[in-house]
């Protein structure tokens, strides 16, 4: 087999086969394919795009191109929940232990990630005690016994795709959907998801702008998972602003808990009930996805889900009281209220700006290196349909520091108000197969 | 200027400007580009093309990547002569005398090549005493006085189409019209031609297999030649067979001499004449295409043209008599008849396959290392069109050595004997603007 030979196979628009997949990603992994074929090739894949089985085989390729995670000693059917991109995505803290309540396991690997606030695991390590270094005995011995475990990623998992990601960002074919479906599913994949549920983010300030390009993306993930023997569900949300109302670490871990006790943001909670009743349908803990729903509501009502969550921040060696007393997190010495400079009513609040804002504050790391500050951080006053008076206050910031000139401009910057009133759709679809 | 928006703007059919172009081209030349970036661009050109205007600056900066020849000094218009290809090509041995004898003056430089048989520079040297080696300035002066000099090329012209083109066989991306015309067209502007006349090949054995897509190069190298300043003329000419009867070098000399007596093949002679009307055409010898032909007609039958070529052999320390006597030159101390296996007509002889029997018998050159036989070669006596019976002599082989198997089944190989007689074609179209 010849790498050039495959590059005009695909340039000519025929379909590569499982074979010649795996040649591709195996010889571009250990370098014995270089990088100015594999180049030309996702340029061929761009204009020439890949069939459902061509996108499964890709994905396979890549997830066993690395470290790959074994939850086959958990019992139960393992759901991973993945959301494309999006800023203040608080999901995964309510998810977690409202989807564990029901008895479905969640055996969470996070890394920490960069970007404007921290990951998942650098959000809980916000509560005091709580760490995610656990041995994988552990982690499969508190997911078996509670349903529930959070742990830092290890291992070198899909390196094929760091290393294509890495290129596409430099030759122009970071916007291939094959390409990108194939990365985000090799990843849930080598993670050893049994199933997976997908949040595919839509709008100005996500991935993906159109509500048919993310239709498109959600299409192609659902069949490739299920292609590969994994059941997969998506749904495609609103990104025209962010979710709930807080950015940051220590926020965003208290607006989870407000969540779990039934008082969080409509949004955040209606994309819980959501995201959450595909995972417990999948997981076998329902016959349906509106009974499942029924079974999430009720847990949020009788506190179980609140529950859980101690349960599992305790068993992680932090401190449960922290659900009764928010002080025990980081709290930020300084806040400065960002009043609005005009009438009307909020059209947008463009994500990626509060994202840049919150890093300014602090809570995002820029590089590996950088360090979090888990207290900094913005709460979202209006959202989306709002009415807002001249001199009102918007957003407050949260830092450490007492200048925060730029992280207000630019919060100010990310509101947009006009004369018309929208009310937003949160789900604009849902996809089951 | 950053490559990765060059990459997408042509990803997403956007024409680049001049800026862009020689930004790219300068920055793969030096290394600053690398191959990852430019393999994908390629490719991205393969399917978006490129507009006329793109060719011609792409020519222009691969002409301009390396050492560009000065051929101010001569007087007249400098044409120079392209073929894309072939086998058996001694039309330059022909059309440079004959060119020559009209006074439109003859500057040539070329390679010694890689391929079936040598380049113009080692056929020519087959005459005794006959070298390149010759100073730039002397080359000059026997042009001004001439009319006609071939030197040995030096210097490192168009590095970018080197480096580029290197590239684009691992790539898949040797198939695009923008790069084939554009890789031509540097190389005969860099060696400071003012007008240039193209024989574009077409046929199974050629680069281009169709008429239309030979048509489809030969006009996109014209548009490039005009955009660019130099006057360009092409032909789409015939490559169901190699042209004449001989290949090998001492045998294409032998040939090109019996031309210009007169005495050669129909088919070089003719081609000789239509590319020679628009060198002459071209090179201001003439006011129109057929009072050129018309010239050369009469240089060919008054003697002149042979006159041209003893005087060029003797300018270059050869030994002129070989116009009378080619046993002067290398000859084969073994030869071996080829004879027909079945009657009927001759549909094809495949080009290819020919000229990989010259190889075997020792007429070419595999590496930049190997020694070339002069005195190895084939004569083709039945050509397509020709009703052979079985048992009669189509091809001899010469050789220095006795054993020839190998050579005579490729060159069995090459015939196609069929029942139809097929009287083929040799100028397709002739294209002058």
């Amino acid at each position: 087999m010849r790498m050039v030979d495959l590059i005009v196979k695909k340039q000519e628009g025929k379909e590569l086969s499982k074979e010649e997949i795996h040649y591709i990603i195996n010889g571009f992994t250990n370098g014995s394919i270089p990088d100015y074929q594999m180049s030309a090739l996702a340029m061929a894949i761009y204009f020439q795009d890949m069939t459902d089985n061509e996108r499964m085989e890709m994905t396979m390729a890549m997830a066993e191109s690395g470290d790959q995670i074994d939850l086959s000693e958990i019992e139960g059917i393992k759901v991973d929940k993945h959301s494309t991109g999006g800023v203040g995505d608080t999901t995964t803290l309510v998810l977690a232990p409202l989807v564990a309540s029901t008895g479905v396991p969640v055996a969470k690997m996070s890394g920490r990630g960069l970007g404007h606030t921290g990951g998942t695991i650098d959000k809980l390590e916000s509560i005091p005690g709580f760490h995610v270094e656990i041995s994988e005995e552990r982690f499969i011995e508190l997911v078996n016994k509670n349903k529930l475990s959070v742990v830092g990623q290890s291992g070198d998992l899909t390196p094929a795709d760091k290393k294509l990601y890495a290129l596409r960002d430099v030759t122009g074919t970071v916007n291939s959907l094959s390409l990108i479906a194939s990365s985000i599913m090799s990843k849930k994949i080598a993670s050893g998801a049994d199933a997976i549920v997908l949040d595919v983010k839509v709008g100005a300030g996500a991935f993906m702008k159109t509500t048919e390009a993310a239709e498109e993306l959600a299409k192609a993930m659902v069949r490739i998972g299920n292609l590969a023997g994994r059941n997969t569900m998506a749904i495609i949300s609103d990104m025209s602003q962010p979710l709930g109302q807080a950015i940051g670490n220590a926020l965003e871990v208290e607006e989870a808990i407000e969540t779990l006790k039934g008082k969080g943001p409509d949004d955040l909670k209606e994309l819980c009930l959501v995201l959450g009743a595909q995972m417990v349908y999948l997981g076998g803990g329902a016959d349906s996805l509106e009974a499942a729903r029924t079974l999430l509501e009720e847990k949020l009502a009788n506190g179980q889900a609140l529950e859980k969550f101690k349960e599992f921040i305790a068993s992680q060696d932090g401190n449960p009281e922290v659900v009764n007393d928010y002080s025990l997190m980081p709290q930020a010495s300084f806040t400065k209220d960002v009043k609005a400079e005009q009438s009307g009513f909020v059209t947008e609040i463009i994500a990626d700006n509060i994202g840049v804002a919150a890093m300014k504050l602090g809570a995002g790391r820029a590089t590996k290196e950088s360090e979090i500050d888990l207290a900094a951080g913005l709460m979202l006053h209006k959202k989306v349909g709002d009415a807002v008076e001249v001199g009102e206050v918007i957003v407050t910031l949260y830092a450490n520091k007492e200048e925060m000139t730029e992280a207000e401009n630019m919060a100010l910057a990310a509101y947009k108000i006009g004369e018309e009133q929208l009310i937003p759709t949160l789900i604009h679809e849902v996809i089951t197969k």
